[in-house]
């Protein structure tokens, strides 16, 4: 990240946290902080050649940007949304859930609960701060290894980004 | 169960029989023993160290109380109330129901029902009195091993309570 | 409240603050202050001669606890959760957004939107601590007005509450 | 816009005009073009001290983005979003169809329609091409009318946007 865009973020982190005027509870993924993180991911998308949908949410599991990349699946979009909302939900990547609910293993049928919001192939993972769940990251448009590993690209360039934020502050 | 606990509910139980201006069926699973119930399932759920979401619901598969543990999975508590319908809408535990409806099992499918409700892993047991279902229980949280191992606990705890109960009638 | 009580949630609040090992940002409206509110509540219910389904959820929308007392209406229960989405959904009681909606009101049409969880009738109300928002409340069961009210006495009452469980802190 | 902005978007209309290994129908609304007009509606929102979410739609109505601004209600992601599709599942700003749908007017019932997905009060406006229909933008977080007001500057800032684009091409 550049330094004005880093800059950008501290100064929202700090306004939030001072403001004393806010009557809500403000939320720990800040706008700038999750579209930032979509950027990244699309050019590296880009790169791999892949049409992605890219949904970020807060701690809660409610969602805070979502960017359908040009040509994505028109089906993405739920599903990208659908991947924070599972990794929240039951905390761990949407792969890991794939794999705990397999036939034969602990979580099968955890597909079929929640209305229909549980995804159990990669691409969705939790994003941390310092160890902290702090929001969930969701990508859908390839095959799952794909979707899984630009995922777990965007998790860990999301924790190099609060580290080069948490330095400024 | 201390003294004035069973006092209470088997009051409650008399003045819900007695009471003749009643106009609505009532259920046969008071709000104060689900409660109750549900702080033994809390207590345990603590000693081993899990942070669990407890449903109990009527016999007509209707929910009487929920309570989330801090700390416990946001998506536990769609799955924990499913898992009481699911009980109650088949008759058995959510464990035997997940053996019966795997490929190549009589009830093979019967997760896709329901619109979404139906859980198949444990963690969902039936409530009895006198071998009359009146309730069900579902707990989620931890694995299915320890979700289904505490909501045996919890089935078990509650035939104990009911004794204690009809013996103070 | 009793002393061992107010002790209770306070040495939650500070376990959840001081326990590093956790994982997860906690929520703001730990399940003991939800259910003491809500016996509070249901204790009130009953001298009016009401029976009702009380819901609690934290900041974010997701529920704490619900109870519902015997004879309450089966329909409330997804009524008095609904009042608490609602309330946190836009920020304010679900009377005041009933005023909003009426036909020729700047938010005329709310109540179709949603997937069918705005509820624009008394009976969610906002649960704040220090003029911030921690929760919400949900009550269902009697006329619009009595809901109202019962939610409000909640709401007052939880005021109080917290203010205890600060001068312990 | 800045010359490199434009130069972006007119770069990714011409790519995805001459590339013939496309085999899905490309949209109207590039993502670029998306999240730069909700840029724009998210700083004059600023301005006016508003916190919005901000979602656009291409000609389908299917999502091409949405941006959530800190502190915006959590209520106001699916308002925007359904406002987006309103728009354009009957062709018209959600203003509009909240005057004809009133109880007496010619659509008077449109909101009881398509799964609680049509919003009937201001913040939706149709985003037009040289008079056709490209996409749809939703705008959600004030009062109906300050709503109204920000999605119609979304609107002309938009052709505006359109027109520098045409220029270069």
């Amino acid at each position: 990240m550049e330094r004005s865009e880093i800059e950008a973020i501290v100064h929202e982190v700090l306004r939030r946290t001072m403001n004393r005027q806010d009557t809500v509870v403000q939320g720990t993924m800040p706008l700038a902080l999750a579209v930032k993180l979509i950027e990244k991911i699309e050019a590296k998308a880009a790169e791999w050649n892949m049409r992605v949908v890219t949904a970020v949410s807060d701690a809660s599991g409610n969602p805070v940007a979502v960017h359908c990349m040009d040509g994505a699946y028109i089906g993405s979009f739920d599903v990208a949304l659908n991947k924070t909302y599972t990794s929240i939900a039951f905390q761990m990547s949407t792969e890991k859930l794939g794999t705990l609910s397999r036939p034969g293993e602990s979580l099968y049928g955890i597909q079929f609960t929640n209305g229909g919001r549980i995804v159990i192939f990669g691409g969705g993972e939790l994003l941390l701060r310092n160890g902290t769940i702090v929001g969930a990251l969701g990508v859908s448009g390839g095959t799952a290894r794909q979707d899984t590993e630009l995922a777990v690209y965007g998790k860990e360039i999301f924790e190099r980004m609060e580290q080069e934020v948490q330095q400024c502050l």
